[in-house]
């Protein structure tokens, strides 16, 4: 579990957490162990997604992966462990009940059926398949997106947002997170490894399907940017939300 | 997700569960989604045990096992979004959001790092190695014991049970669940396939440890009697354990 979580990384879910927090002005010690729920998870699905059985990785963030550092079934409990260990994070965390039950019911449903699994269940029954826009969509929304949009509501959660203040952070979210799976769909077309700190063109390769596939590049860059600025349009009315703004342009800016 | 989960099974832990409730007063339905989630780690724990890299079973319950029927990444990501689903079960199915909090502590506890993946682990590492009392108590207490307890404890805490009955339940429930071991190991000596509805002497033939080895077969039978003795003993005050008595008993009568 050490092994995996302290292999560095971006970062970029518990950085949302924090930042959606104090968007609605919530301190940053009540998002802490918020925060590390959602690397967790994303870490532990990682580690399962490396394994032979799924996309057969040796390396990740750089370092052998977790099953080639150990080994499958030593992944297999890591990665099970680590999912369960966030929820405890949230439940052991954060102090108001009713705020913890909200945070994990979040992440509950961002992390498991109807969000993250399902997407790499679709993923993978969409393998070899007919490239789609709305199936695409489907998949990108849950694999990846759904995770990165619970991180932006659970920050507003603990930071005690307001209803309506969460739809507006979940609007933010849900586009922002379809941004970075447009992005990063680019990426694989036109970056290099050295840019990439790995082998671009992989999904490419394995005839997955990708916004560049699907729509072509010019029209995937526009894409991205459109989803950008409605992600920024849900910030209108929030005047702490500086740090949400930079890492959405940040986003962008990998495009190019 | 489905087919492993209504692949019958004895349902020890939800009926744990609903008995725990009962003892202290607590009505079932509010039981309901608590016993639920118990199912679900345990069947979760199942599916990855399973898996090649671990146990590498064709069958269980009668039926082909989660990969053999599906695949080995089906088999992994049903099992992930088990363990998810659990708590988001409980956090969506128990209303009262403090009570809510401590059943999906308990929980996670048990099934988590702390408990039964940790044992688990455990287990995994000890394979080979020489066989030792407190070494095969640590890897019980924990791989099946744990959740077991946790199981009593939560139907404890959703029915609505003082602090010092809840100690009174987790007495029962830790001496319980290393009697279901104890005599789980003492039937993989003794019994015969039929009786088991799969092959006995797995474990032995692993070079696993189990109690018989480790203290024989007479030994063990008297361990097993001490340790349902004493959890009869937590037993005493609580006029509505029938259910949990029952349990007792029946695991006790399945040793000859």
């Amino acid at each position: 579990m050490n092994y995996s979580l302290y292999a560095g990384g971006k970062r970029l879910r518990p950085l949302l957490v924090f930042c959606a927090c104090q968007a609605v002005g919530g301190h940053a010690d009540a998002a802490a162990p918020v925060a590390a729920a959602l690397e967790m998870i994303h870490t532990y699905s990682l580690i399962h997604d490396d394994l032979p059985a799924m996309d057969d990785d040796d390396l990740r963030r750089g370092r052998p992966t977790c099953h080639k550092a150990f080994d499958e079934a030593t992944a297999i409990l890591a990665g099970d462990a680590m999912n369960t260990y966030a929820f405890q994070a949230i439940l052991e965390g954060v102090s108001n009940p009713a705020l913890a039950v909200a945070v994990a019911r979040e992440l509950a449903a961002g992390a498991g059926v109807d969000g993250m699994v399902g997407g790499q269940m679709a993923d993978l029954e969409s393998e070899g398949a007919q490239s789609d826009a709305d199936r695409l969509r489907y998949i990108h929304e849950h694999k990846t997106g759904a995770l990165i949009t619970a991180a932006v509501v659970c920050g507003g959660i603990v930071g005690g947002a307001s209803p309506q203040t969460l739809e507006r952070l979940r609007g933010f979210g849900r586009q922002v997170g379809l941004a970075f799976q447009v992005i990063d769909d680019i990426l694989d077309e036109t970056a290099t490894a050295e840019q990439l700190g790995k082998s671009p063109g992989k999904d490419r390769d394995a005839g997955k399907m990708t916004y560049p596939r699907v729509m072509g590049l010019h029209k995937a860059r526009q894409y991205a940017q459109t989803l950008v600025d409605g992600a920024l349009a849900e910030l209108r009315d929030l005047e702490q939300a500086d740090g949400l703004r930079t890492i959405a342009d940040y986003f962008l800016s990998r495009t190019h």
